[in-house]
């Protein structure tokens, strides 16, 4: 690369020859074709991260009991919908408002309603940010499943989306942020180091989850009997639909090639492509190392228990999810080994967290909290420990500080903990007394025979599925009926043969 | 910018010292990158359409009862292929063909079967706009879901995809249409302003469906008793699967991403940006406002009615389909906050039309009129109401008309009128006698007896699910053998002990 | 195009004025916007393919009765993850590792453990690569369903994504390989032209899927009866959920638009966007060809036997999927009516190669044999006829051999013939010894009882579905319960009026 710098060369006028004014020209273009080429990026990754919110609806949906689908379902999408218009109102406002890398601050003021935004980065900036903040919104809904009041879950999903998630943004992502890595002086000389949004997006909505699930209590029937006392092993409430699960799984995982990838931002140079190379490649080895590890290990843990080699398929999705939730924050500063150590422990965190909410009796309906606030917590962490100085100067700058095991001392690891800290503390002080408060005004939880008739019936004018067929006798007529046209059929053939021929083929077939 | 014209400065030879001719090769060379880009947003954005036909299949599918489900799936893969083989024969040629925008004409006449295609532009344009045939002809599968033949079904989607849309198509987006906002002379100087086709693609299925609809007659046991007379309340035949309803909303949503953005054709430069970005933005915004909007609405009415305060999430599923339905005409020229009223009206349009048709007994398996015809019709008027001056000229020209809350006069809303009205002409004129012919043939509808038994039955083999396990007594007898197994394990222990590692860990998963 | 060679200027310091340094600039600044743009291309394209996953997910799980549901959907998961782990360590090395055009070899050995990946084009690549291997090793899980041990699965899941396909892969696509296009001195002056890979992926496949039928044999009750005597007609075991089959077979065939058009590697200049336009064109136009082809066949020959004339939605999905895995390898190189005639051969081929499978009592439980070793095998020989000079030498280079109907002699078709009967022998040699011994050691089948009940029951904690709804007391319970608090109403709105406005709707909510 040469040392001319075109901006300089450009808008100096110093263009003084045809020559030097076609090159000036030449780098217009080239710039017009960078912001193309970077809204088309973000417009691709954005309607992937979109997409997951397909994923979430089926994974939910077919994680719970049939009399509750269409009420998940109908959260998931207005979790979708919430998204859009709180943030488009505040949201985003608050935010990324007003960023400024040479101060500090704690929240946006700039941009509410997308007043001013015209250019294609802006705006499609925008619909990226939106769609991340749907998915911390819509994380919740599985884990309250089942049991939580339509209006109360409308209120918090707002709540969360319009103002307790764009604090958390501001405070990482924005460049005024005060864990912010792209702060002019950042925390610790480094800042927190969240690519995607290990801790932002999933650990934001892991605790959400957590504080909903302990405030709500469980489901009825899950770990005490019908005069409150602990049942002797927590029953357990299968999923209606495997298909559904597995679906979603596929789906999310697919849509992470959004949200990680994506988080470059842009691709127009070399650089920001190779960071988001690699972030899909430590996307899918995170992933797969996830899914195997928990399938194994649960394999293990029950073989020893029981004497059976089964393999449990849950284990297996939820593996891969918190996989892919612990490489989210590392994904573009890890070398593939360490996407692979990454997700193999990832694996044991779901497990862990997994069996450590049914010892505390803490009922998530669809394993949630294990997957994004265990395994985001894990993912930040790993960050501290595994970040690679080569791509960490890619990827952010070249700051200094890296993973432990790279030598260069603990301050990124310290960050990251801080940052940890900050999101668990910021979530529990704001949603605790709004869960508290909702639940003392009997506004958070539907009534018991509401619960066990299904929010379906109660809730939402009936069933999600009627599979049934005809009534027996029709085939049986039907039968009937085809067999006797068939025996007439040569006395009217004579006719059919005198239709145009078409008509013929189409006559025979309904005598047939 | 300056005022360097490349092609001029290049074509004229101008280039001579070595400099010059660098600067040439340096256009040629963003030249070469631009026609890659572009080749590839629209592969991008023409496989997110196609993706819709799954969103259609599924949400087609759910709808439907039982007994109809390969009928329906069937058809919606028939009308995938049909318009590939209609659009690539005929169909392109006929609306696009010998476009010239200094004349105007009714039909296009070149391209027939893709002769002379060779460019990266040209084939994945025609890409692009197959997809977007295969949707319109899709959007009547619904309507007519659980009674019409299937031949009668083949028949009038090849009608559509190869003729009676590709003319539309030609009037209002190829340059010699006589209502193309890309015309030398437009009409009423700005021509038709429909982005991506809340006219063109959405009323031209809608009204096609509205005719059969009324043709076809309702489905046994709706409207009618067994006697023909009116019964005191319709009967509604529920969805046989809400999960796939879901399923199809969210992916025809995410389908959209490539259907209203990717209408800019092209993303090379940062105008073409901002307008593609503005329309996922406007996109996303009309979404959720109108499923919000039909879903609350819903809710006070049926409130009114029935004093229960009930959910349905078949309106939140219309209204945000509803949503985007009226913002594809006008995504690239609103304001996010004039995106948000259209959504919002969206959802008021969707209850009107749905109430309406039940009035009239019209017989709508899928709610597709209300949703593609009524929001068609919404969106192609709200582009008269809302386009503002500076999107106007990005994503058109700077030609001085625009919404009527601009100030501007009326030409831009007397445009859309008219073409509204083109469009509602243009299919009646030609489908009307078209399924009143095929109707008096007796080749449009099945059998009372066959309706009843349902087409799978009737048609197909057979039912769609078989979801019976395996009988009673095979999991007892699996039990018992299981056990035994288990008992008879130690004796069997020490052979599996002298087997290699890896065959005892599976012989031994085999005795547990 | 100037003659100008920026590399040969630039690298040569010829760059001596201003704006010789501007154009270098300039150049430099094209570079980075290429390599940005050719990681984003196959970014989409590899999530597009890695997205088939989900189909073949849904087709297979679709297509096995309900008792084998989570077994299927849990192999397919362990592919994609197996086809990360494995791809990863070993995979990509033996596949392209130190491939050099100047020579010959048999398997690649460098880059394991992605060591050195550094780059955008490199990681992405392996991405892309990665998301083809897990096609290859999925294809075979639907054949094998409802009968093979989980261990064997994954036992020979490795074996073909670790060792198997790379060494394919090598020979065909790495400029090394024996039969490669990109080869200095290819093969017969030619070298196959597998494109997107009908053989390299498809056949492979296809033809492990072909050795594991046989020596696995037929499902219980499939072909013969209790005691091992043939059935008079063969039994066949239908789907237990037509929608995921379709869900399954639409996404396919939207992932197959990464698949193909993915396949030309870059997208940065006019080239390379008119080859990979071509290829989404004649991939739709094969997929809709194949699809009517089969569908209308397979009613004809049925109506000649049992005079009903019925349309079986399995021929239109297979008929599809047959066309797709045809214009695999021709995608490229063949005019857009070659597509149409090689889609609809597709059609008859997947017919034939099924009928032959029941005829010789081979069982495959999804229809992957016919479609992917017939069609795979068809689709290459097709290249051999079709390809097109032009075409020809954009896709590849200009060397003059064509397809047999180009009048230029049969060196390419000698090429594909060749290609075809390299990949059946060497997954033959391999696999057909693999999986004997897998049965001989009694590894390979799971016990009768097992398959009788199930794989769901016997190795996975149950069945995949339950759909039951609360018991039939409860919802009149909760009808009581709520007209009970409908009369109970009044008396207590009194006190719903003295609480704040947002709790009285929602108390009375309740109450209604």
């Amino acid at each position: 690369m040469s040392d001319f710098n075109y901006e300089v060369f450009c808008s100096e006028s110093y263009a003084n020859t045809t020559a030097e004014a076609g090159v000036c020209a030449a780098f217009d273009s080239i710039n017009e074709t960078n912001a193309g080429l970077d809204t088309f990026f973000l417009l691709f990754a954005a309607s992937f991260v979109f997409f997951m919110q397909t994923g979430f609806a089926m994974l939910c949906a077919g994680s719970v009991r049939q009399k509750n689908v269409k009420n998940i379902m109908l959260k998931n999408i207005l979790d979708a919908c919430g998204g859009a218009l709180g943030f488009w109102s505040v949201g985003y406002a608050f935010a990324y408002g007003g960023a400024d890398s040479s101060k500090k601050g704690f929240i946006g003021n700039t941009g509410f309603f997308l007043t001013g935004f015209t250019t294609g980065g802006e705006l499609i900036g925008w619909f990226f940010q939106f769609a991340f903040a749907a998915t911390a919104a819509t994380i919740v809904a599985g884990t309250v499943a089942e049991r939580c009041k339509f209006e109360a879950y409308l209120a918090y999903s707002l709540m969360l989306t319009g103002f307790v998630y764009p604090v958390i943004v501001y405070s990482i992502w924005s460049s005024s942020g005060f864990l912010s890595a792209f702060n002019g002086e950042p925390f610790l000389g480094c800042g927190m180091h969240d690519f995607a949004g290990s801790g932002v997006v999933h650990m934001t909505g892991g605790v959400t989850a957590l504080i909903a699930a302990k405030v709500l209590g469980p489901r009825i029937g899950r770990f005490y009997d019908a005069d409150g006392n602990p049942l002797p092993e927590p029953v357990s409430f299968g999923p209606h639909s495997v298909s559904l699960q597995v679906l979603g799984t596929f789906v999310l995982w697919v849509g992470w090639y959004g949200f990680n990838p994506g988080s470059t931002l842009l691709i127009s140079n070399s650089t920001a492509a190779a960071v988001s190379a690699l972030a899909a490649v430590t996307t899918t080895i995170a992933a797969a190392a996830g899914s195997v590890s928990a399938l194994f290990m649960d394999m293990f843990l029950s073989r020893m228990k029981t004497g059976h080699c089964e393999y449990d398929i849950t284990m297996c999705m939820n593996g891969a999810l918190g996989g892919l939730v612990a490489i989210t924050a590392g994904c573009s500063v890890m070398a593939p080994w360490a996407a692979f150590v990454t997700g193999i422990i990832a694996g044991w965190v779901y497990i862990f967290f997994s069996s450590l909410l049914v010892k505390l009796r803490i009922d998530d309906a669809v394993d949630a909290i294990p997957v994004h606030f265990g395994n985001g917590m894990w993912g930040c962490l790993a960050v501290g420990l595994f970040a690679e100085p080569s791509r960490v100067a890619n990827a952010y700058s070249d700051h200094g500080n890296y993973g432990l095991f790279y030598g260069t001392g603990g301050n990124l690891l310290g960050a990251q903990v801080v940052g940890v800290l900050w999101i668990i503390g910021w979530v529990t002080v704001i949603m605790t007394p709004y869960f508290l408060i909702l639940n003392c005004l009997g506004l958070f939880r539907v009534d018991a025979i509401e619960e066990e008739v299904g929010l379906d019936i109660s809730h939402h004018k009936g069933a999600a599925y009627d599979i049934s067929g005809p009534s027996e006798e029709v085939p049986q007529k039907f039968e009937i009926s085809r067999s006797q046209r068939k025996v007439e059929m040569p006395e009217q053939a004579p006719a059919a043969v005198a239709a145009p021929p078409q008509v013929e083929v189409l006559v025979s077939e309904d005598a047939a």
